[in-house]
């Protein structure tokens, strides 16, 4: 069983109308929603009112993996809370940060950068995947359409991901790493561009088998064979010949 | 099912007493016995002196990762099987080549540099995990004595690794990268320097963990959750709300 | 003084009359007339139809950088100077591979892959700069715009390079890695995609400035200081306090 | 001209006889030493003592390179000076880190990770190069013998590396990744794990030679030809030939 938490900050849905209509439950319902139907995840939530941002020594000890989708209130987000987000990452959990959350505090912590870079909202993106074999990407087309997002463009200051594995192209004309793996000592972390707000994004097959994906590889249970095979792995050994010693002592033992 | 095809030259067995006594049913047939009591491999095994080294066209098709053990014979393999293998771990053929190997036809094809390296016989080695939650170091200690190995020292002429998993120490006094991870188009490949055929070093516990993992990782079937735990990738949806559209033409239409 | 060769197949500069309108002197020519502005840089030329291509050991021992472009004749290229260009690679000469050269036997050998990509004649590129401190981007502005281009698109097959320093937007949606360096012993790669010949892309400013670097970067000599500074590299030494020895066999000595 | 600061905490040299012995006007002292013979850089010295530790916004805004030696006063050390030095880096400004300033708190905040490692004390190592092409191994020999130094050994929890470049071998059996580089923006930084104060390792011509090589690699001014030769870049141009249009706009008008 793998233990997922949601973060969503939840203020824009709550306060814009155009908003809440697509995401009624707010992102995070929606994301719950559709990992839900994979009985081997067990999922929660938790959003910037709560009490210490449903963050909790006792909620992060538990989670295998954090999804983290934050905007208007990364400023006012705890320190104590960011600080403690990353020392779980590193002994471990797995964090999937989407869209404006790059400029958390959390990520900005985590990678060390400063974590911008440039936007213009409302236009068209093409997803590109750069990293074919790697298990986010698995049953991923090469191109998904996003047919209406914010852009996002380089230069993007992050440190040098482990893989990229999406650019992002946009129609007014820019590129962006969309998709990039970072490991921080035993955690790992896969940064996700799309997911505006204003746009049904999360609701498209192709970004939630990403995200599914993600939460597998995040949380070191990255695969799967086939479509429908169960694999266990096994103890394995095999027989040392009688006369042959692991720690023989020379090498004239052998002779 | 993983389909497992182990390629041993299988020379030194037969010629020389000392490392058949180690080695009875040849390097393949130790890999073999270690891997066959997991039963979700299914296993098969080539040798050196087989029509075209038993790396045909059809075994290689039907092979989800090969293991290559390789030294005595290396410049009298056919160039064409070398290209074979090649074609096959671009296409996602999994490829794990151990110790000597490192200098085959097929590795210096994949790899494209020299492969070059300094060693001299009869030494001591500890391995260090530098990499410790990658999937082939799961469950595998951060130092693991390995009583006789042949030294191998840098400079070791490689293209640089995706991943440094393991350094090795010699108490001759020297280094090693010993277990690199490069991947090609759809292959990932594992270089791994242990396994020198006058030691007894794959009835090592340790090491069958390594190559057990690796097997996994190459297949891209790298992690499975905890010790007993059986798990499935389900279909995932989520409800859309009804007013939204998924290709919505406009922004307003959210209005 | 830097050793440049610049390798040009010209071919279709004779063979097609558009195209040698914007080449008269060939691709090689255009490129030679904007390095031989810089006084440290010592340059030739080879082409297709010359002796072993004009690259041979008596060439390619003299070359610090080569500069490759190739198109129609790559099938025909000779695989004995192929293999010499990776030996010598290998040993250090730098190589910058542009546009289609990509699929040269070249850089086939060198790199192991299949180097196939998506592509489509006639489209408008905006290049992105996604590595902004590398030595090849020095004075190298965030977006150049190029007018006219043939597309390039992912997934390109390429091992990972060591670092991607530009990314290509094509207007007719696409995206691609278009600025990639690898290193493969001693030797330093850098594949550059713009220059399709029916376009005249190598007399833009910034594309020479690109060339130039790489030039630089390729032959370890990749900067220098400012606009109008020498900088030499001096001898340096430190007095050792004289009842210090830098052998000294036991810490004891110290005190 | 490339300006240099030195930040040594200075303590131990005050605090301990034997080590005052060995840098009597402390390790800053013997560093400055050896680096003022290169008259292309302009040297500076700051210690833990000094008002915010020499370390002030005027003295770092015009710092190319700033090398950071610590250990007794890590904690002590101004949080607002170590977040002052992260934002010169990200901006630009050059980075080395000796021996125990791993641990600093500006290694830990750029880098992310908890930067803890394995140590001993008293013990001999051996550095062996495992990157000969990189800037900072430029005429470094491929083994250096360390008589006495401090053990460090993996897993060092760092971020993965832009580059390993040194790999140090311990004769008490451990290994570990001596020389990492890591960019930040478009800072560079160059770890290197040499430097026990207890040992007169700063005086060995080849540590100078590593300290050296990477000042002018973390200043972006990294190689120089050869070992008397000045180079300095032109501006470079070529002639347009009259019919070419470089924003041509269409295809045809080269027909």
């Amino acid at each position: 069983m793998i233990t997922v938490t949601i973060y969503n900050e939840f203020v824009h849905e709550q306060e814009i109308d155009s908003i809440r209509k697509i995401y009624p439950q707010g992102i995070h319902g929606c994301i719950k929603s559709f990992l839900s139907s994979d009985e081997n995840l067990q999922i929660q939530t938790a959003t910037f009112e709560m009490k210490e941002h449903g963050l909790t020594e006792e909620v992060l000890s538990k989670t295998d993996v954090l999804i983290f989708w934050s905007h208007a209130r990364q400023e006012e987000f705890s320190d104590e809370v960011a600080t403690r987000v990353q020392k779980h990452v590193l002994q471990g959990m797995g964090l999937i940060t989407l869209h404006s959350a790059h400029y958390s505090k959390v990520m900005r912590r985590i990678l060390g950068t400063s974590m911008t870079l440039s936007w213009r909202d409302n236009d068209r993106e093409r997803l590109f995947c750069c990293n074919p074999s790697h298990p986010i990407a698995k049953d991923v087309p090469i191109k998904i359409e996003i047919p209406h997002e914010e852009m996002y463009s380089e230069y993007f200051d992050i440190p040098k991901p482990d893989e990229v594995i999406f650019i992002g192209w946009f129609s007014g004309g820019e590129a962006f790493r969309s998709g990039c793996t970072f490991t921080r000592e035993k955690g790992r972390i896969f940064y996700f561009q799309p997911g505006h707000e204003a746009y049904p994004i999360y609701y498209m097959t192709e970004i939630q088998k990403i995200i599914h994906n993600a939460v597998y590889w995040c949380s070191h249970n990255e695969a799967i064979l086939g479509s429908s095979k169960n694999i266990l792995r096994k103890n394995i050994h095999a027989e040392v010949p009688a006369e042959v010693s692991l720690s023989l002592s020379t090498k004239e033992n052998l002779k």
